[in-house]
């Protein structure tokens, strides 16, 4: 008996390289099973989230010339995160490209140089730059590091003279407008190479210390405010000229939207879409960038919940899947394969039906069992 | 940069060996991923249709009992094809078990000992049997080899004096009243180690030289045919004490429901269900076997419609994959990741709606692309 080490599909497979090996790629790989697409993936370490589904993959570092090149192979290239240097995306010509990624690697740049809704910001570099920053600002803002921000991480609430952990004197920050929001929202939509835009309906979002956390879908925005957000997204899609999924998140304050955070690829603000639409963003994100056409966005159910798992006080969650179907048979379960630290994303569930707060209620209960709390 | 090897998932993880490694065992995976289950399969070949989407693949063959034992490990065992020894199946613990298996794995075994209902049947040894047995069953009769049959082989019309090719003198066949049917129906339900059972709507089936081609679900049949149909699955679970999915393949007559084929695994009557259905079929074999409560089985859709694509006239039928979205960016494609040969099963679509006649008219002409006829 021999192991079957990275076996390639058959020849003649349309093949996709994947630069990250989170649960993003390992999601995309459900959706390329089933397309008979060849997924590669370059993970961090051999039991990452998608090499645990992924034959293909190779273990490197996003920002290694050599590993991403070797990966590439000349084959259609995209990322599942934002921590790819604009040269190595460009030596392999990556869908989304590097002109379109750095709106989402660089806050400064998508503040600057997007034409949509913002909150007011200010760009700092010395101690006395950011307080005169918060002061007109209102007296206090949101510090945002230009990049490598995630999940939380580099942003915080600030008034003038407290300390920004994440911020060195000299280093350029972004202060924004701390905006006093009725809702947080995401537009997902994904886009061709040659232009061909779909968009899902748009979601509420809830975060919990700076993570996605619950995800409502649709929204309960009216129509009018569901085609702003979306039109919104879209006119970002054709200034950024992305390829693939693009999630625009944002703050609804009274009838304002204001755009907080891009993202370019599947977002967590999507996953509701595994279960609950016609076509998932992993299947359409492979579809956008393989330049095939895009499918429906339409919703199947009249609503979607989906809540994180962040954490749990389980050695491993997967030990409670039972408790939580006893509970309640129909939730859709997502792990990650990912081991439990305090507070990080290993997983999600959605539920589909009819009744928003029903559905809610059932999500959280299923959640609080895979975190060990019932 | 190191090639990851069969990686397994984190330490925890549920994990499920397969003996045999074709698209039942692939379209298995896409389910697993996402609970966060670990698959390891026994492939016939390196590049089989689940070593190209299961990291953790051996080669190996399914009556090879070292081979079997290595794979299993002491993990929950199940099979995605019925050709393993019954003492492998024993000495593993599979579910199903291997006194459930015999059912599916031996015709005249499942003719004589259920109790369900049945055309009628003889058990023949010589030529003079043979032709005594077609005699009493009407004149023409359907043989059947005991053993080994699989996509129309080991099955023929005869009347008597033919020859019956897969017959050798001395060896036991089955002799079967050819059935005038109505229809072709398949009754798909799933039963946990404790007896909890569910089952899916009935569906209708359409043989192409013997080999599933098209599947409507729901059927078009009343509610009492259903129900019986159902019960009468319900009933051979029980009898059987199966484990894990069992697909019951009947036909209608008038009003009577006779049982034609059984198999214990995933079936091609129950694909339609990964994109039409509450629960998949694999979903819920996996939920089955690993003695998980079992998912709810109700359609999302009013109708679903899925046909095979057996064989192409492309080198590779995903060349086409781009045309098939052109001309309708709503079928749900699945390829096997399996090399043409003619008539062999290499993929499906399904089609999800609400007007059966339109969405047969869809699932027809994506195929009819994938072949290469259009």
């Amino acid at each position: 008996m021999q192991k079957v080490v990275g076996t390639g599909a058959t020849e003649g497979a349309p093949v996709i390289a994947v630069i990250g090996g989170g649960q993003l790629a390992r999601m995309m790989q459900e959706a390329a099973i089933a397309l008979g697409i060849e997924l590669r993936c370059l993970v961090e370490a051999p039991d990452g989230s998608a090499a645990q589904a992924i034959p293909a993959s190779t273990v490197g570092q996003a920002d290694d010339a050599e590993a991403v090149s070797r990966l590439s192979g000349g084959e259609v290239t995209t990322v599942e995160h934002e921590h790819v240097p604009a040269e190595i995306l460009d030596s392999v010509g990556a869908r989304p490209s590097a002109a379109a990624l750095r709106f989402a690697q660089n806050k400064i740049v998508m503040r600057s140089e997007l034409d949509a809704p913002m909150p007011s910001w200010r760009v700092a570099r010395t101690r006395a730059e950011i307080d005169a920053a918060i002061d007109e600002l209102g007296g206090v803002a949101v510090a945002k590091a230009a990049t490598g921000g995630y999940d939380g991480k580099g942003v915080a609430v600030v008034h003038p003279g407290e300390d920004i952990p994440f911020w060195q004197p000299g280093q350029e920050i972004l202060l924004e407008e701390k905006i006093d929001f009725d809702m947080e929202l995401a537009a997902l939509i994904a886009r061709r190479p040659g232009g061909q835009i779909e968009a899902w309906p748009v979601v509420r979002t809830v975060q919990r210390d700076g993570i996605c956390f619950e995800v409502t879908a649709p929204a309960p925005i009216s129509e009018e405010l569901d085609d702003r957000a979306r039109e919104i997204a879209r006119s970002i899609a054709e200034q950024t000229g992305v390829v693939g999924v693009l999630a625009v998140e944002m703050f609804l304050a009274g009838d304002r939207l204001l755009i907080n955070e891009l993202a370019m690829r599947p977002h967590n603000s999507g996953h509701w879409t595994i279960d609950g639409a016609a076509t998932s963003q992993f299947e359409q994100h492979l579809r956008a960038v393989a330049d095939y056409p895009l499918g429906p966005t339409d919703p199947i159910f009249p609503a979607s919940v989906m809540v994180n798992l962040l954490g749990s006080s389980l050695a491993d969650p997967r030990e409670a899947l039972g408790r939580v179907w006893e509970a309640d048979p129909g939730v859709k379960v997502h792990m990650y394969g990912k081991e439990v630290r305090p507070g990080r994303k290993i997983g999600h569930v959605t539920v589909c039906g009819d009744d928003v707060e029903e559905l809610r209620a059932r999500a959280h209960r299923a959640i609080e069992i895979l975190e060990g709390k019932k």
